[in-house]
């Protein structure tokens, strides 16, 4: 693969994402060797059983050592302690590249920046890669995971930019197009296009659906895409809403002011301004390109 | 088709659904004719092209005469006035039945109720074929636009019991299962699980887009589906949510309430609140069934 600069990859702590890595990493041609660690002895298994490392095990000094890109796949509340963990391996080389898969980076970056930096080893680049599926967990993975989906970066002053472009050169090696961003607009972006949606959804769900969910069978196709990323886990999601709190709030608070403004065009019975409202709505939805309808079957790229 | 009881139908007003009743019934083994009503020439001559009645014309009386079945197919807004207008053709039958495909009930079956029974000639029946497509006008017809969905039928004491099951037949014929609900608990329904949730994803993209859609590449399926609804037509959707503004404006307040919670939960890093609400929504979400994603390339019934 051209450009692919790393010979040695260690993922810690996969589920989806970091098997789906290492799975991807072994069907290239010139594949890397690949080092998965998880602390528990049933992910071992599964990381095993599905192929997805060279080698497989829970001692992180044994996996780490000599590895010249590490990627951590644990969820961002982890990734501190780990991260401590990794700097203190005796194998863990100085020139390192070291990414993680987090999918807040403000916090991420200030964090992981800091610890690589004090250790004195270690050269750490924010990325987050926009690929997933209702599925979650090693078992989910697969090798297709991450083509043609986008993967954002966030450098900073601190970033190295020969470790940057490595870490952009191995996700398009992996099938995604790269973009570089601030960790902050990333952030903002993120509340905006991901993290709003999925806690409106949710909200949705609590006011219109009753506990027995007694008019599922009158929703068509508008309810259920509208509604369908409620169903992704809510630990995960409780996670990604306090690390990205501020800015979801300050999101929230918009559309809060957004529904204020209809409500008052429904009491009203103002029809000019709904109507501009929707009109207007639809113009900068219609931006995004096509219905995802007929894409979304084909396509599991998802926040 | 067994129960199907019309010799001759009438639609008034077609565009996507009504035209899709005429290539359905013609479709038929044993077809009834079909007539079509139409106010502009273009409309007429797209019917002709596309095939969807054995005689289309503007002449009201014309059409009208004779038959035992009227389906109108205009907005809601304007078939207080034609059913006025049908009431008061020559050829207008007695024992005729009407029905109508508008996506509100309360204020249509009143209104219809009325016009008919003031006249002493045809047997009203309030239907709404939860059918349609992104696409809108005869242009977009076909005749397989309501197999496999839901008709929601709303008689009242003073519906006839022989012309709601021919009714019902009719949908049945079309390929779509039907329902009976009271009319105020259908447009209550209809706000919580279409009118509310669409009026969300214009507010939701008012909120998060920006005029020049500058986040649109970062979106992947996640905010393509939940917002998919607010692309559909303003003028349609205006004079829906209007119609229902009463039981639209209630549930945007419990949406306003939910949001409000969730918040607080932000506000005050509540983990086990928020985690507790996400989950009670999935549960809800999940009990409607499989997620949409593959349903959804191959269905488009929409409410």
């Amino acid at each position: 693969m051209p450009g692919f600069a790393f010979q040695r990859v260690a993922v810690v702590g996969p589920g989806l994402l970091g098997g789906s890595i290492g799975l991807a990493l072994r069907a290239m041609k010139n594949p890397p060797e690949v080092r998965a660690w998880a602390r528990r002895q049933e992910t071992l298994e599964l990381l095993r059983e599905r192929g997805c490392a060279d080698a497989v095990g829970g001692d992180l000094p044994a996996i780490i050592d000599g590895a010249d890109l590490i990627v951590l796949a644990t969820p961002v509340g982890a990734m501190l302690d780990l991260a401590g963990k990794i700097a203190a391996c005796p194998g863990f080389s100085k020139d390192a590249v070291v990414t993680d898969m987090g999918s807040v980076k403000q916090c991420v970056v200030e964090d992981l920046e800091r610890v690589f930096r004090s250790a004195g080893r270690g050269r750490f680049v924010g990325s987050h890669p926009m690929a997933g599926s209702e599925k979650a967990g090693v078992g989910a993975a697969h090798a297709e995971l991450f083509a043609g989906a986008v993967c954002l970066l966030t450098p900073t002053e601190a970033t190295d930019p020969a470790a940057l472009v490595a870490v952009e050169n191995f996700w398009n090696a992996l099938g995604m197009s790269t973009r570089r961003l601030a960790a902050d607009v990333h952030d903002r972006e993120m509340a905006r296009i991901s993290h709003l949606p999925h806690l409106t959804a949710a909200a949705l769900v609590m006011a219109t659906v009753d506990e027995a969910a007694s008019n599922a069978e009158l929703a068509g196709r508008g309810f259920r895409d509208s509604t369908r990323i409620a169903s992704g886990q809510p630990g995960m999601w409780t996670e990604i809403l306090l690390e990205n709190r501020a800015a979801v709030a300050a999101e929230l608070r918009g559309l809060q002011e957004q529904l204020g403004e209809t409500l008052a065009f429904l009491e009203n019975v103002n029809e000019g301004d709904l109507h501009r409202f929707l009109a207007e709505a639809k113009r900068r939805r219609d931006m995004f390109g096509a219905p995802s309808s007929s894409a979304a079957a084909a396509s599991l790229e998802e926040e």
